[in-house]
């Protein structure tokens, strides 16, 4: 029995190596990623037991996925499909200023078909917390419900529900994210958003201690953690806010640091720590991230833990 | 303006480097494949200047396609789209028992919506063959108009027309792809089909030989060439048919031999050979091909010309 | 809980790409391979539920290892230890008459230290088969008490035992594996030998049917399968003999054919298929393993239907 | 017609990944790379029809050279020769305080051997620019003649001449460059050279504003763009100068920014733009160039706008 | 005759691209890293012809690492052993604030075995310099009795003795280490330590000019050199002390940066120069090193030269 | 001081990986190949003390060349020249119909300015033998007398010469290499020669053992060998001729199997062999080479002999 179950679409990600360009790509280096699963691998690695949830097409591509989720040490209950493409992305890496590049490639694939009642609803019932995000919705209407149903199942089972705000323009506008996930709020316990977000598509104004303050105040929110890219993040709880600064890194991929942020914080809160301490081990999480490629939080306790007390550690020999 | 145009899609090739599986990839090998564009690479390496016409998504990727068959020395002239997807295909190489895989991703693509008139129609009626092949009707029923519109124009502007029979059956059933692909035999000069596909799709029977001769009688072509796989082809012009055995290969790739064999015919018969000659050529520039990683015939006409006259060359320095 | 449970250990493989030699690599292939978790991951492959039993060191060389299991499917039960090295095994490939070349750095490892009660004894009982190698004892004297009893415990639980002799030549001497092995005889159900060690280890003469016969016989196994290399496999079985054939295979990579070919017959065994059924599905498992580089065979059971129903697929697309 | 036509030699250049030695390499990744068709392709991601017209040997690897200029999308027009190598040049990376290394392998190139009559000199009289650099006329006496021919016809066919100064110290000596390209001056409308060559190799003192001023003033060109490395560039024409600063980068690679710079200003001011804009759009694409690996400008357009419009952009998804 | 002769231990370095970590590596990098070895690369680098002494084992691993070694320039004089390991170390890279590391696999080596009757005594007495680290009697009971016979043949031989102290915390306590190599140091001539070990293992306090002056006097070595990590280094010699601080570099890699630093100084003092100018070039090499992957200063004189002169080189063509 | 001495140039090779094309590849594979230092490393490697003579230029890329022979065991003395260029070559491996294919690069090389008195004549005079090829006087004229010279100079100090035929069309014309190599057979004691180039280049008629026989009897050699590619070899040795078939091969790479035969048997013959046990021994490296990558026979003493007892290894472990 998994103490945080996730769900939601994992991709495969297509990467040129370097800081090549898609354009006159000969190889491509080859990684799962998606929001729901990487927070349950930055949560297992952080000593959670996590399950992932999701519907898969049952080919080479979608055992890819699975197989690479289960190397990164969670359990994974898939439904799998004989219709519906495996989405996936191709990553452009760049520094300044020429900025990553994203291309989805993730239209009718599997998981879109997703309804709630083909997953074993036990499994989210028997969790401690249920976790999903604002992409899940955003990817087809039947998504939609299935978000909507499986936050209300959770709730009715006693178990706490995280949602990570994750807005993305290149799949929806902001004001049919803005309806959606709105509807969702009374349903949800635990709410982690980019202060950007909360500012272009919600409609807030203020720096983010004003935001998480509004955010937890209108929408009854149990804790609400706004944050804020490289420079940290604030959390509200019980009407009280919290500021955590980030920690310097020598950023190798920032894609999947928001991600490592929301799984460990939500781990930490499931070991019993308060949020300022949660907020501290996610931002540690997020920085070491930064220093991995790919998508997942590829990180020890151990480290988390060395850069909470000391910021981190030399070559050791 | 190019002796020979051709018309269809190619794709984003996606294979895992050596035998490996797709199944545990961790890099994609990338390159663009497409029967079409194949054969207009194969004739243009062989000294007929060819055109591919094509309908591509205004990406990085539908770029990445064009770039690299620029590269192999062809004109390419698409329409840009800003809709539909780049269509792309993973292939895992594998030696007995095991056999090559193919898993298509190319649904919903941007040459799915591909219509007559979005072509430059001269450029097809200033040739001196059109080709295309089984595939593109395959692939929308947009498509299918369009394939007929294209064949008939060429005809009506005097081009002569080719067209390969390419039965795809992760494409579409046998039954439907009969009832398509002969409605448009009335329209095609010169037929290229595999023997297989003569009796699993068309209900033919006999040998090569006497599928030439069958298919060259009932459809009124002008030139039918039956291909046996590793063992040669056969062809059937003004009645005779022309048997052609395959030469000796080290096989490195076998994806594209046929498109290799194609184009090369086509353009020594615009070269002004015979048809026993251009199934010689055809059939070194097969052979050519399979030493060849990738879809597509990176030969010179020298190398063709020595296997034809020696069968192939030494260790030269 | 598993149908089928292995214990022993998986070493890190490294190894120079193609045919390169050890003496000038610079660089090194990476994956895991022990013939206990080969054999849990192609009985997997086949359907069987199945978990891998060791002891491992807490490093990221141990997590590396037990990852790569979990991704290829099966369960890990591990001991972490925090004593004991990692082993490693250098592999270089090579064709006539080099021959492949195997170094191995296995001494001191953390599982040469492990006791029977450090692990849930419960997961052998509640097993169908529980199986081991005779590279286990091999590996140190802690691990020829261990070994023992754990095929005690299974069968006192009502588990089947089975046993792959594997005679290692760089491990120990042939007296010495023939007194230490043909003491575990007694507590064995199903042997898997090769010919060559029947012969030059256990001093047995005559032909595969021959020895598969005379080992049955002497020592009262349920079942005996003797391996031909890539000439197939002799089972005894209710004091019947049954011959198996090879597939033709285009090889990659040999290391892991008698892993594949023994978890697929227990696979099949535990499906209910007679012998000579299990027989010829182990064998076509042990085919295809030889097209797939690396230890393990990362097959499908369509795959494996395939080539025993019709010898192995063609390209298909 | 193209309305930029470019004239010079291009190189395959031969570099260890990331900062190895060329001392210990057992690898060089492989691109095409020369000033001129550098220039050209530039220019031509900025919308401006592009012809590179040069010799090249009849071999794989001239071929392969063509090829990749005609990837990135420009018009090759090219005297195949049978005599004459093909140029080459190793290039190792690295950072301070080492400083990229840089060996030419130029010398009896087919290029060295042409002259101006093997080219069609259609090309150039109908292009609305004609552009060439101070490398061509350093690697041979017969490219000095070819040089001054081509400018001379150019000039009499309508066509502005734009040059880059380019002095390489390890081709020619300062004296024999001053002497040889200053003879060129009166040919040339626009002219690009570096402070640094201006001082060194020209003796002009003070600082780029003054450089600029006293090369438009003594050798009556229409405009000079005098570059500042990193610091950005400035412009003379009209007896104007204009200061443009340059954009902060990531730096990847700074082999072919001053190419990149060259042929968006000449592809801007070939739009219409006045000078300051030119310099703006000149100075965003060698920012963005210096983020990509290789020798060419792989941007598009719209990358251009970005930066030129915010300074360029974040992660987008 | 070689000028310098080093003796120690040198490993296969196994390293995951780029920032990758161990626990998902696919492929190692794999290079010879050991402190002794880089030492007398650098001062061969330098133009002092230099000799490594070891044992190693008569294995494709142990030719390996000789092989290596010798492809850098140097002399290898090595006792090839049938029994023991090749030492080995796994580095994985990392940024801020993951940090680099470090994991041994350097048990029973063949050389932990070594003693000083193996090895031909006259190479260490006909040398100008002998050098050795502290890692050296690190590595078993054996080598503490064999580095103390080799540093008493040296000195009596005439030779100059110079010993880096390099505590390595992975292989013994400090109160182990203070308590070995003090005993030695009565042999040494002249000392190279890292101001941290001279602080935590030695008990020393103060400033690094405070620590290689006290450390100079008490222990009565001829000179002290105390280096500062990335902040440069300390001389000691005749009571004088000199200060250099370090270059400006963009590191790639810092492992082997003080070997570089060492085996400069001891080239330097061995061309004749003083011990400020000798710090000034050891500094210099340290920071070449910093740029170059891998373990050893591949670096030329002329290079060094360059970065004394004028802080090193800008891009040359 | 070394038993075999070796004279030549040898190349940088660049090879596309696999069997990908010139004409496209995007990176190339880097080794250091020449038939004077083949022979020198394979006669090293079965236990002769071998050393190189050349003039190589004092570039990173002639020290990639010198440094890579080391790591090969074998001494190397050059003259460090600081004209002339680094030979290169281009290598595409093919299977059949297409056939490798070899560019040469290698005009005005620093080893084409060559005098026999810039080297130490003394390191040839007390060789036991001197060996060079007919690719050495191919090369320029100035080769042609130093060719002359060291042999001149190898007999009169009693050394014996051995010289491998090695015509090579690239280089020169038959009529031309049969003028300058039969005037230098006077001073050759033991010639190699292919059955190929003894028919086309001398002209002689017949089957191997005539071959032998006629050059033998002809010119007054000691000894003759002349190969027959993949079939083996026959030695001339006192009026006696010796036939010896070649051994079954999974041929890798076929450049430098002659010189790896030739090494061997000089060894062989060094170690005091007769005939045919030389030709044998030499046989067995030639079949192991065409194993391994690369121009050069990386094989130990210990494998040659197993593949001479026994016909070669399987996998051992």
């Amino acid at each position: 029995m998994s103490d945080l179950v996730t769900f939601g679409e994992t991709m495969l990600r297509l990467s040129p190596p370097d800081s090549r360009r898609l354009e006159t790509a000969s190889e491509f280096e080859v990684c799962a990623g998606g929001a729901e699963s990487n927070v349950a691998i930055a949560a297992n690695k952080l000593g959670i037991p996590s399950t992932w949830l999701s519907k898969v097409p049952e080919t080479p591509l979608g055992r890819r996925v699975v197989g690479e989720l289960r190397q990164h040490g969670i359990e994974t209950d898939v439904v799998w499909s004989h219709r519906g493409r495996q989405g996936t992305y191709y990553m452009e890496r760049a520094g300044k200023p020429r900025g990553a590049t994203v291309i989805y490639d993730r239209d009718d694939t599997a998981i879109s078909t997703a309804k709630a009642r083909e997953f074993d609803i036990d499994r989210v019932q028997n969790a401690t917390v249920f976790f999903t995000t604002g992409i899940t919705p955003a990817l087809s209407s039947t998504l939609r419900d299935t978000t909507a149903s499986m936050l209300k199942a959770a709730r009715s089972g006693g178990t706490t529900t995280a949602f990570d705000f994750n807005y993305r323009r290149k799949l929806w506008a902001p004001d049919e994210a803005e309806q959606t996930l709105t509807k969702l709020f009374p349903g949800i316990d635990v709410l982690i958003i980019a202060a950007r977000d909360a500012r272009t598509v919600l409609g807030f104004e203020g720096d983010p201690r004003q935001l998480a303050h509004k955010l937890g105040s209108q929408y009854d929110f149990q804790t609400v953690v706004v944050t804020r890219g490289s420079e940290g993040a604030v959390g509200w709880h019980d009407s009280v806010v919290h500021e955590q600064d980030a920690y310097e890194t020598d950023t190798v991929s920032k894609i999947g640091t928001g991600d490592a942020f929301t799984g460990a914080f939500i781990a930490r809160r499931l070991h019993g720590d308060d949020v300022p301490t949660a907020l501290e081990y996610a931002t540690a999480t997020a920085a070491l991230k930064r220093t991995i490629p790919g998508d997942v939080a590829l990180v020890s306790q151990e480290e988390v833990e060395e850069v909470v007390s000391s910021g981190g550690s030399e070559l050791s020999r």
